[in-house]
């Protein structure tokens, strides 16, 4: 410890939003250089590899071969893939000396394929799984919580290669199969759940969330088994309803109502419903946004659903990534007169059926609503008009949508998509990320391989991401506890620390003794040989987080070691010439 | 070896200038990105992990401790020391999404500097030796070779932090002992060569050169055991000569003698000596380059040698670094008219003696001369007019340079600067590089510490370089034979290949056993089990360079199989029930 590259530190850092994150910098693991970018001090860089050996060895235990692709990388592949434009300003881009553009991968789909397509010629080649453990960059808007989004980061990212579906479904299951063994040893609590919407299906995408109470990503589980990222949910349509008795739509005056709860509130005192009261969900809420695409153009996109429900930002910027969203302005709505703040309807939104090729009318609005808007409901809305909403209004009678687009928020108890209960909210932080690609790489890129039969047939892919660096902040995160850090024993940067706490050579000695001889027995010792109060040496013990320590104190004029538990705090003395034995059994040597 | 991700190739790749690279690219361990920048195939990777390991090694025995800095950083650092100015064109840089300037680092003492400064605040934290093993970038204007000078590189550098010269001394040491045990390991001929001319000092800075013809760098030892950089050498002043009875400067005619050859001619023609002939080194020839500064900032520079010397332009780079050095163009000559060209003497170069702070007259050109332009000697040069030279020049006398430069190629046979006999050049490639930074940075940086008496000293610190993937080409370079790769067992890939060579179930079934014993006994073994005749495994395999491999082919029927050792060619039958115990005697198990 006296020459350990280390210093505790007993204020927390300024910019520490999370415990991980406080406590890695405070037990001097980590170093920031940057936003978002973090230099690994001794400690921090030993767990690191720890983490990074298990990974290495359920890769290869599941037959995936590692290989190394650079991080400067040239333009063309990602120009082919469009990523270089898709990307954004998450992308790194440089120019060198030769006026070549050149990017910092942020992922490297792209390489692998051309690697692939450079080497491989026929079926007989397939399968193949690679990886690579490797620093990844990606110029994020707003880098957080130390290693847990980071701009400079450390990925391990495999992607399977199959002449064929089923292959791709085994290499998917090779891939979840490993997680699990490498999430398990890990050891933090973590939840799979279906990642991806949409016409890819549920199956073919799935997450492992950490969870966390922190964590950026939100996501459901039903009683049933049904568990899936917020992003990734697709709710069922509605039912259709029979309309023919609705009457025609009625506009009312409802003064001073510009929001659901106003307008509600109006509409039960000026035009009741005879039934019952009306309530928001019987209303049609539409929010305008302006989509910006990678290539700078923009949109404007409106958003219906029901007015009990809002849009769920990370939903809706998940469904139309690449594209960013942000909400109108007033300047926005100025340009758009038709659109009348608060009282916008579907009279002025919707672009209309267009035949193949044909572009919208200047001016008019995509118009995309909740799958709650079935065909034959019927809806109070605006009516385009300040202080005017018109009630009766039906889908498929009085209105058509440009389409559906399921981006409201998901809410506790509400009912799961498949049919398997109310769902329950968490929260959980993104570290592994399994996907079937398919085929949008190899044909992009022509990788083409033969097949039994002599013909050329396009590979199929799958890309299966973990956050290495993430996942020491992920284990920190779900570990520690207010004294500091608290590490599991498969990635501890020492298994053992001795802690000498009092004054006289007979515990000196006695301390380095039992350090050595532990050491001979193949066990990583950190002795706190430092000149220091028991005190700080407890403190920065608990800081520092080794699973288990040896405090060898004021019990040894009775022959005495005292054998601590960092994680449950609890604390047994052996005798001294036991001590080594015990700790061997404690530590599962 | 049929589901190892490797092809081999039977052509040379385009751009390879050297063995080491079209072995490497062939037998599938390395391919090219773009210029300068390269992936790592399975093979290539196993390699570059067992010398990643060997070094890592050998620096935790000297005490050195292992930390990792982002690739990605700020240009404040960079600012400070200079060197976002001075690296050039070598450095790429980019902007973030704010707007922030940051670069990809070529080299980490700023880093290094800033980090100790954070952490360390007193003598008793000192001595520390830091290290990583970390990608580099730099942006080469002629990468070359595949891994000798790539863009993206992966490098060991560490740094020493000591509180004075002697403990800088003492690290310097250790690194230097731990650099013998590393290149001795990594098993090619190396020579350790002073690395740094002028007032440095021989001994502070050292280069680690493996003898390589191909190599870049050349370098002299003499019989004494003088060994050093050609960079690196400061030969001594000539001796003063006593110039009383020099007769005045004589301008003779000298037509059409605009190159030394011709100007002795026409010398001996017209004005022969009484004692001797003319020859080259008795006349003083003048160059004149072009600087250019990391600012963009130009300047014309002169340089004086004997005439039977050329300039050597990497020494000369060397001493003007980080300035650039180009031959002066006929641009560059019309807009100095006063130059003659093939005529230029000491009359029109030089700025003269300058008071301090005083800046030269505009149109002057500084004029540094080689060592042996003594006081007191004489010579024969340019008169500074078409077709005329000037005999009798006198140093001190009728001109005085602005300076010495000891930039003159040299040649084998030259003396020893030290005395310690004649000189001969080899070629090398520089794998390490050990210097004594001193203050520089820490100065530059403001890292300084308590000392015992509680006084603030600035803290002295050494830099220490191998170049890790350069390290992979190097020893693939000196080991390889017109047949393939050949790895010393440290570094290869693989332990033991094992050939099945002929049809039939025997030969396949004893080969797999053999292999699964082998990896049982914890030898890393790859098993040729393709579909392929023998010949092409033998040329394969040969290619692929594992030290020893087995054939399991026709001896088998007599119950033997046959080892053989890739480096000596040599073969030898075994019985195949002794084949194992064999093989670990034979690979040093």
């Amino acid at each position: 410890m006296s020459q350990l590259f280390v210093r505790t530190l007993r204020e927390d850092p300024a910019d520490a939003e999370m415990p991980s994150h406080r406590w890695l910098v405070r037990a001097g693991y980590i170093r920031r250089v940057a936003p978002g970018i973090y230099s690994w001090l001794p400690l921090g860089l030993k767990v690191f590899g720890k983490i990074s050996e298990i990974i290495r060895e359920e890769m290869d235990a599941i037959g995936a071969q590692e290989v190394l692709f650079p991080a400067l990388l040239p333009r063309e592949p990602y120009e082919a893939s469009h990523r270089w434009t898709d990307y954004g300003d998450n992308l790194f881009r440089l120019v060198d000396r030769k006026g070549a553009d050149m990017l910092l991968g942020p992922t490297h789909e792209e390489m692998f394929t051309l690697m692939v397509k450079d080497l491989c010629s026929s079926y007989k080649d397939l399968p193949l799984y690679l990886y690579q453990i490797q620093h990844k960059y990606r110029d994020e808007a707003r880098p957080r919580a130390g290693l847990l989004r980071g701009r400079e980061f450390v990925m391990k990212d495999s992607y399977s290669f199959n002449i064929d579906q089923a292959g791709l479904d085994q290499a998917y299951q090779d891939h979840r199969a490993a997680y699990i063994r490498i999430f398990d040893r890990l050891g933090f609590e973590y939840v799979i759940v279906n990642a991806h919407s949409g016409a890819m299906g549920g199956s073919a995408s799935e997450e492992f969330l950490a969870i966390a109470a922190s964590g950026e990503d939100t996501f459901v589980r039903s009683p049933g088994g049904f568990a899936a990222n917020v992003e990734a949910i697709q709710r069922p349509m509605a039912a259709e309803q029979d309309a023919s008795d609705v009457p025609s739509p009625v506009v009312h005056d409802t003064p001073d109502s510009p929001t659901i709860e106003t307008l509600v509130d109006q509409a039960n005192a000026l035009f009741p419903r005879p039934d019952r009261p009306w309530q928001a969900s019987d209303t049609l809420k539409n929010v305008v946004f302006r989509l910006t695409y990678p290539d700078g153009r923009t949109e404007p996109l409106a958003i219906g659903l029901p007015g009990d429900r809002d849009v769920d930002l990370r939903r809706l910027e998940a469904a139309v990534s690449p594209a960013t969203v942000e909400a109108f302005t007033d300047d926005d709505f100025a340009a758009n007169p038709r659109l009348v703040k608060g009282y916008m309807g579907p009279g002025v939104l919707g672009q209309g059926p267009l035949a193949p090729g044909e572009r919208p009318a200047p001016g008019t609005i995509r118009f995309l609503v909740d799958p709650a808007l079935a065909r034959g409901t019927r809806w109070l809305t605006g009516a385009d008009e300040l202080g005017k909403h018109v009630a009766d209004m039906v889908v498929g009678r009085d209105f058509t949508p440009d389409g559906y687009l399921d981006v409201a928020e998901i809410r506790e108890g509400d009912e799961s998509p498949d049919g398997s209960g109310p769902l329950s909210l968490a929260r959980g932080i993104e570290m592994g990320h399994i996907f079937q690609l398919g085929t949008k790489y190899a044909e992009a890129l022509g990788l083409k391989v033969l097949d039994a039969n002599g013909k050329l047939q396009t590979v199929t892919m799958g890309s299966y991401g973990i956050g290495v660096s993430r996942a020491v902040a992920v284990v920190a995160e779900s570990t520690c506890d207010e004294k500091g850090l608290c590490w599991p024993r498969a990635v501890a940067p020492f298994d053992v620390e001795i802690v000498p706490a009092g004054k006289g050579d007979q515990i000196a000695v006695t301390a380095e003794r039992l350090a050595a001889e532990l050491a001979h027995r193949g066990v990583a010792v950190l002795l706190d040989d430092r000149k220091a109060s028991p005190g700080v040496k407890f403190a920065d013990a608990e800081l520092l987080g080794m699973p288990t320590s040896v405090v060898v104190g004021r019990l040894l004029a009775d022959g005495q070691v005292e054998i601590r538990d960092r994680k449950s705090g609890s604390a047994r003395p052996v005798p001294v010439d036991a001590a080594v034995e015990e700790v061997l059994a404690e530590i599962g040597r």
